[in-house]
């Protein structure tokens, strides 16, 4: 099942030929992740990079002891912790808010079979660009957009979120005060 | 000059070796950009993408005729357009704020030369994954840090980009008034 759908999710960034199908299928190494665990710890050098198949992360700082959540992680997004490439201890945590079933690697592995397979590589590179212009939007809308806009932008391009992640967490990432949310969704809801 | 100049900016990135470095002088397309040239335009599909070799551009929207930048770019930088990835019309402006010298490439060709050598996709994937990191970090920079934090912390991390760029736009950059950062940097110097 895990194959099939990693197949799928990648479909949808970039075509996927039946040779590169077989290869990711060798590949992939897969893992089930149970709801709440801690995949990044603040001061951990985190050397595994995901790709989620199924379930649901968020990565946030404790800042004064407080959560603060600066992104979500579903289906298909590529999680690179900053110590998989700068090998400084992490400032963050990454935690799963639901039973998570992902694809993981490592650099020193990854270097290996992207040796014997430049398809792969390419593929990652590919998909490198494709989340780098996602990230650049994300950053975009934060900056542009007021608090109210970027409730109704998250509502409109990511409803599966709304569904998902508690109410107080979708506040904290978009930087609104639990009561200022629940004041906005009634006001829009007349 | 500007092939030793690329070699030298890479290898603050990655090990560039001897067979690497003749492949990227070999490959590298390079041209100067006037300071006030317009490089990408609200409306337009670009499919160019650009390393910076020297100099300095801006990223903004333009949001009821107001300029927003969301973005400077500088030496070692690379800059990806959203419609190199997603084929849709730009969002934003890319102008240069000086005289500017790139290394550039769109993705046709890039297919081509990584096809024959696929240590240079290598390079590129490893440098994509760097950047997303850098991007990462400061999107988690604006969203964590209070108006003040982030002049400091750019003044910290960045004290040649308060040198090179006007006041009035590293204030808007920073999301404060021209104003209120005059004020800080009063309060600040005392």
């Amino acid at each position: 099942m895990e194959n099939s759908e990693i197949i799928e999710l990648l479909s949808n960034y970039v075509p996927i030929s039946d040779h590169l199908a077989q290869l990711i299928t060798k590949y992939s190494q897969i893992k089930s992740i149970k709801k709440g665990a801690l995949i990044v710890r603040e001061g951990q050098i985190t050397k595994e990079c995901f790709f989620i198949l199924k379930g649901c992360m968020k990565k946030y700082y404790l800042l004064d002891g407080e959560e603060k959540i600066t992104k979500f992680f579903t289906e298909g997004e590529t999680i690179t912790p900053s110590s998989y490439t700068d090998q400084e201890p992490s400032k963050y945590y990454i935690s799963t808010i639901e039973d998570t079933i992902v694809s993981y690697g490592d650099p020193d592995s990854e270097d290996e079979i992207y040796k014997d397979h430049p398809e792969l590589e390419s593929l990652t590179r590919k998909l490198g660009e494709i989340f780098m212009v996602k990230r650049d939007k994300e950053f975009d809308i934060r900056v542009n957009l007021s608090p109210e806009e970027r409730y109704l932008h998250l509502q409109e391009n990511r409803p599966d979120l709304m569904q998902r992640i508690p109410q107080y967490d979708i506040a904290n990432y978009l930087g609104i005060r639990p009561e200022s949310l629940s004041r906005i969704r009634k006001r829009l809801n007349k």
